[in-house]
């Protein structure tokens, strides 16, 4: 047992193989495990505890601007795929597909979601007959199937976890005020509750969504320079409402076509959190979505008072709100030190018997290493820390991604750029200059930067610049 | 669209036609809508947030007990379900079965869970090396999919939601014991939370699941005297570590099989809210998971001050911890109380102008209707109120139930009984009385019951008795 649990804290170099460290990582810290199909993914109760966390931050700013959960069926008629041109195009390739049930061949096919526009907007079709009924919002967590080749767990699964919002509306503008209003709530998540900064902004033609007029996206950084989509929202015109007869009685008395739009999020937000903060020990976990904020390691645990002081330490913690639990395991303070850090905890707080006659607590921080006494049993003092850790990652994280964001004119500082950093660049916009990027430095466009490009001319082809867009090799 | 509100508050007399009334009641209410494919259902953003007030209801009582969250993949191979013997003869006929994914024919077909044991105890049996690793408590929250033939939203449907909880254990005896603390954590949810009273015993061979030694479940009893199996929990012994290899070093060196037990509870408990609470106005809800606990209604909305007010109302309601919203739309206030009743909002709240001038507010409880004048802004006794309702719904359904459960002991008693009724009755434990029961009265047995069946003799074969037990309808 003992030697088992010395060999899980092997984890490869993160600057020698970082796709390596990677899969140590999420093996070791059990936050995952391979599931017995080819690409599937177990999500284990400490990975599935910061999806949780994730899903009530998310949840909160949802609710907030009167989005409302539901459930829609996972099976969809392999008919309706196939209404939307560019969706069908999009998502035919990856699906899997249900031909049997109950003992009998089915009359027709089943598509597992891989997203479920096509059978909630049939849905929404149903419900909505006036201007009065919009707009609808509407949110779902649920599970959907992408048949893809290469996978790894959190960042690219036969089967994921996520959330998908669906919004319509009686104008244009509404929806794509929804549209970038939802890709705001997310940035605001993924750096206030992630602690991952992000770069927010329109995807090219090639990069949207199947089946949307426009898709914006978020962009983190991984500690390798490789970039991360991680999350993206798509204003979808009336698409999907003229495949899904989405009519509605306006105000004029004219029966109109709606508008809407679409946003999600995944379990793959766990694979950013682990990349864009992990170390060489393990996991560095922000504390808004730690499964455990604060491990309480007693120090001598044997001597008299000493289990109960850090017993009623976790209490103290918890009846403030605190995510803390008690390391009262028969292994050694320092075994204990090593696998708490593994696996990311924000904070230690080592309580001894001399910690107990100072009435001190000893207190160690994860992101920077740093250890402090605290006076013992000082909640609010905690608090503070975890709200400075909280901080101190996102900054870190942005001053570190900041300063991998290099600016190139020409295909060859491109290709040379993109090496570790985004590289931001004037573009024409044009497919072909993506394609000749993609074929040089295996990096795509990952989302149009506001930077003026007045005066400037494509890096790649030398015409007139109509934009600035962010080059980067992406999960 | 008035005319269309007025339509969908004509709900069919409950007295005349129970299913009818049923039907209604949940598609006219907004919990559900029917799904494009047969036999699923979409659940509505109304019957969503009951779920997940049940969600955060049994969340808690899990946590408390140890067990985890956690997520397995949703595909499972369909060698898997046929290793054990029993579990596959149930429930291969129902499966849905996907054959091709990516484009391509899959080497071996995947069936979409119709309940987990078999992947969970192929990823436990990875996990388990010693007695230290046990027991192992874990639950998911997940869709599975049985093939049904004939349907009715939430009661029985092609897809649904529920829990399944998973736990390992060394010995027989920690299994059984889980076995039934969960049933009695089933017990406790559905009389505090639901306000439901339940019958909980053991099922029949005839009854269990299929794979259990022993199957133990909740019966609740519907307003037309028909059961609703809303739980069951199972004690599996080796069965499932036999057939996945789930075995562990114990502490006398000994490789062993372990001990395992499965638990759930589904959609099909918001069926149970509505057929056990239910009145010819509608629902009927318990504050616990009502998604709405407290609407306020503004009278003479127009008049100055009165919106004011009872935002501010909702906002000390909210603020005491009540789900209380404020219905400010342009309708009369008599087709909001039509409307919310209904729902089956738990209280009702009118703020107008003479109230205001007065310092008061009419409140209105759903459950019996009474009506009486509050302090104007009184949280607390708002909150005593809601807790008196939860009380008198449990009281009220207890009363009923227990007025409708009879002794037979005869076949003929039997038979006049069920109508109705739930029939208690000794029995010699054979399944051809069983059959013979279904045959004459439609009735299943459905859970053991405790009382003495000494000197007694079967009801239906005249031989000793072994046990009382539970006939009813159910659904």
């Amino acid at each position: 047992m003992a030697k088992e649990k010395q060999f899980v804290k092997e984890i490869t170099d993160m600057t020698v193989d970082f796709p390596q460290w990677y899969t140590d990582v999420v093996l070791k810290t059990e936050l995952v495990d391979y599931g017995p199909v080819k690409g599937t993914m177990v999500i284990r109760p400490y990975g599935y505890a910061i999806w949780e966390n994730i899903q009530a931050e998310l949840n909160r700013r949802f609710k907030a601007l009167g989005v409302k959960n539901a459930y829609f069926p996972m099976f969809i008629p392999e008919s309706y795929l196939k209404r939307e041109a560019e969706h069908v195009e999009g998502f035919a390739p990856e699906v899997a597909v249900v031909t049997h049930a109950g003992g009998e061949k089915l009359t027709e096919n089943l598509v597992v979601r891989p997203t479920s526009e096509t059978i909630i907007c049939e849905m929404f079709s149903k419900w909505m007959q006036s201007y009065r009924d919009l707009p609808i919002l509407m949110n779902q967590w649920c599970n959907v199937v992408r048949w893809e080749k290469t996978t790894r767990p959190f960042l690219r699964t036969s089967e994921f976890l996520w959330q998908e919002g669906h919004t319509v509306h009686s104008n244009e503008e509404e929806a794509m005020e929804e549209t970038l209003k939802m890709l705001e709530v997310y940035k605001d998540f993924a750096e206030n509750a992630l602690a991952i900064p992000v770069f927010v902004g329109r995807k090219s033609e090639k990069e949207k969504f199947a089946g949307a007029v426009a898709t914006f996206g978020m962009e983190a950084m991984m500690l390798d320079g490789k970039s991360l989509q991680s999350g993206t929202t798509h204003y979808l015109g009336q698409n999907f409402a003229k495949a899904f007869n989405m009519k509605f009685l306006d105000k004029d008395g004219v029966l109109k076509y709606a508008y809407s739009t679409s946003w999600g999020v995944s379990t793959r937000l766990i694979g950013a959190l682990i990349m864009a903060h992990g170390d060489q020990r393990g996991l560095v976990l922000p504390p808004v979505v730690a499964p455990i904020q604060v491990i309480v390691i007693p120090i001598a645990a044997h001597k008299g008072g000493v289990m109960e002081k850090a017993e009623e330490l976790v209490s103290t913690l918890n009846a403030a709100g605190i995510r803390a639990e008690l390391d009262a395991r028969e292994e050694s303070a320092g075994w204990k030190f090593n696998e708490w850090e593994m696996k990311g905890v924000p904070v230690r707080i080592e309580v001894g018997p001399r910690d107990i006659e100072n009435g001190q607590m000893f207190v160690a921080r994860r992101d920077t290493h740093e250890k402090a006494a605290y006076n013992l049993g000082d909640a609010q003092a905690v608090k503070a820390l975890l709200d400075d850790i909280q901080k101190n990652m996102l900054e870190k994280s942005r001053a570190l991604r900041d300063s991998k964001v290099v600016w190139a004119e020409s295909l060859e500082e491109i290709v040379k750029g993109v090496d570790g950093n985004f590289v931001k660049a004037p573009w024409c916009g044009c497919r072909e200059c993506e394609d000749k990027v993609k074929e040089a430095a295996s990096a795509t466009t990952r989302v149009m930067a506001d930077d003026s490009v007045e005066g400037k001319k494509c890096a790649i082809c030398g015409k007139e610049a109509k934009t600035a867009v962010f080059f980067a090799r992406a999960y």
